[in-house]
């Protein structure tokens, strides 16, 4: 069980540690590389053969502005990759457009902008296909997390 | 390897055949269901619960205006989800929101506006990590679609 | 006369506060939950059904993002619902089109973004429908708001 | 159980029938006014008056473009007033925006673009608070809708 | 020559000060009034009317959300008028839209967003069309505004 | 009573028709000119000229996409400008954002997207400062308007 | 002087035709090639190579939807490229945002919507850097272009 | 090699300041200057002129709101233009409309919103045309790019 995180510039850490907070909650291994499409193209390749040697399983992929890394990872590899939009202007929609908007036959699955908390969830609900653990620490994490909620917010609250 | 595909009104029929078609080349099995999450909830419920037992490992959910259904059904199950938004109004902007923009922990895979294919392919990607005659399938489609770009549009085109 | 105010995540509490008030300013009896649609829709159902029983006549619901919170009430009950969008990102669009959007037959009465306020006035006035002494008293807060407006600002200010 | 229909032209008539027509199916009475806010402003002013004597209960008010009419009434009366965004330009965004952002106390209870039809039933289920027999119109109609979308659609469709 | 400024809240007094400020360097007298078309309608009706019988000239009117102040005013009154649309929400787009797009015969003449100054050049412009001496002052305004600009940045900046 | 009507391509001719069809109704002399701010600078610049030599007293100008026509018009003259979006691309924004997102000093009477019959009623209330005869015309033409509206659409309509 | 031409869709060969008929208007050579970033990564990455290799020196690449070709082909040269949007949904927004939002250093040279024959005229505009005898035919269009215009729409056209 | 910088407004100096850093970079000479297309049109023009003279071979220009300076250099000079939309309100898509839409034969080369590294960036590709010096310089600063992100961003980073 292994994912990989990518992300275009050092300046997107602080957004894309919610993925890594996701993945550890639920026990899968990643490794995370910051890698941009434009910058370093010949890099991103050479990493994502490797990644693909070492049979990661699933890829994150989380950009800003003309946000090309997701799309073109996933032209790069069949492995499923999660696209995070990054609000860095126009308050993330260049990001989203450039991101969920996929041509046909090359899907990139999108979360909500700045939200690599739910692209962690994401790529652990994928792996729960295969592996039967994570299907039963999902099941679990939603049952805490109802208890939690409930607990925290009670029958009612002050207003 | 069975995904389930959910749409909310018999007017996305057309909008959505483009996931059957994704999954039919592929050689998955789908079954397609029509239920809004505003409309039959407790039908919704039900059949998600059948859909569980039955084990299916992807459900895609299109939906237009205030697409709640794909939200709706990833409140309600672990199976990953992949939502398409369709476009009745806007340009397809409510629906792609009201979709993509779900909150921490409640993640529904996003992709474009009206590209069912796109979620067909999508779920394909998801189950090849469980099924490895699904991961050389979709190398073959790639190898092929290549070809197949290349011979229709050669070395250069008339313009 | 008592009315319920949903709100999808105590982040949300300033924002609804305005509901609160107006509700209060009219003695109208009101009670409040922090209940989200999609971490816990379960608990969402059993407290509509205790709402139900318990003859809460006006519902509010105030969520942000893909805000399926109003809509999602709306498709459990026939009690009228108000939707609050509230700004979390995309300066509330997403939460806009996803509360105002509604199919056909389950309509949601959404007001402004972040405007919970009138979401409690709106209350007032559809209980005023059957209560004539709230007619009464917003024909009074009319009038004192207008008084107030014309004292505070007069016959012209400085400029 | 008497509503106001409102609307700034002619031109409106066809998107503005859904709101008669749901609320003949509940046999709610309604009459129907064009009348604008910009061209006919003491007109307007004169009908709501004899609207407010002959006790409507809620109104219903569509328009297009810079669609002030639903505030403009709003602002007129403490019946409950429903805006109808139409859409003439921009896909119905000026209109929307124009109605639903209504400033604080005077609101607006909002629905979709173009979306009379929710209009009628929300005043439906307005006017239910005060009458009995409409509440449990209103709980048939979801059973006779559920009933009849559960037969169109069955366990099922071919895609 | 005199104009009448009109806005809908205390609180948009910082932003319509650059219409004042506009007005003095010409020397055209105004007045300033804090005056909502939804919270005191037949206030403003009747201030609109003095304004009229004073022969007031021109209309400056500002308002933020859905603005409907400078619509509502063009609907009374002959006179000309100016509309600010506040940056209130949604970076003043709803504002935007809601004084721009008036429907056929109703124009409110629209400047950009929070550009009160503009309202008052504008004021200014349209006077001059009757007062020669204003005519004179603006070409003497725009020789000054040129030889300003180019003494502040020269032939060439630092970069 | 003299307006110059500019628009910056020869498609543009249906769209500003309503101009004239206003000025006309009103009995305002005008000029049209197809003129562009891009291809033909010197031309417009020349014309610009005679039009004030001529003693013209309002300028219209329609133009869509990056319509810098109106803006440019403004630059070089202190005769009011007024300003009409025409929806060439994106629902008309781009022409909005160009026209009425002036800077300070250079104001252009903005009114909606392809609304030039508005131009032409702005310009005729602009022409109303000065000259008595068309205030009477500008309030005949609204009591017309009203009886008209009022005759069309009666004591309510069909719906 | 030579111009390669990419886009990344048959479906895009009528939006992009302007391109060459610019090209062809002054005298440059072109080739045109359909290439997919997404979809035939190795083929583009091969063919930009020959490109270069073959002296090229601009390049103008169009698409639609996540428009990444523009970009794609920016990061694997230093040729200049300029992007041309293609309207595929959204009003070509998010062909628009995905071309013009290039991160730092990886600069596309945009223009306008569907505006292909400008990408011909920038591309001319270019290579006149170099090229003198271009540059005088640029002057010439100018001339041309202007005198066109003025015999076309004369000295003021009927309204 | 000669590069002149113009903007509207002292206050974009500091978004402007990128294109002069990447112009230093690689040791292109420039000379920047603040001239407002509508404040002060007939020194830009004049300055154009001296320009020309003086054998500029790009011209940067950047501008915010209506940003018509760069279309309106392009249309006076067939020296490429690059436009740099600057954020002054709505995010700046005003400034990104007013630049990019610009009409058929008369192009700017747009890049991202304040981005005016990627202006200076451009300039020097286009300048490398026709300077092979500069191609090489280009060519270099990609490699010292790539490995200067390698170096830092290395093999995977904590997250």
């Amino acid at each position: 069980m292994k994912v990989a995180i990518f992300f275009g510039s050092k300046s997107d850490t602080d957004v894309m540690k919610g993925a890594a907070k996701a993945l550890k909650e639920f026990g899968v291994d990643y490794k995370a590389f910051v890698l941009s499409a434009h910058r370093v193209p010949e890099k991103l390749e050479e990493t994502l053969k490797t990644i693909e040697n070492e049979n990661y399983e699933v890829i994150i992929a989380g950009a800003g502005l003309a946000a090309h890394l997701p799309g073109v990872i996933a032209s790069q590899t069949i492995i499923p990759v999660i696209g995070v939009p990054v609000n860095a202007a126009l308050n993330g929609l260049d990001a989203l457009y450039s991101i969920v908007q996929m041509p046909k036959s090359i899907p990139v699955a999108t979360v909500g902008i700045n939200n690599s908390y739910n692209a962690g969830m994401l790529a652990v609900e994928m792996l729960s296909i295969k592996y039967p653990e994570l299907k039963e620490k999902l099941v679990n994490f939603r049952i805490e997390m109802k208890q939690k909620f409930i607990q925290e917010n009670g029958e009612g609250v002050e207003l």
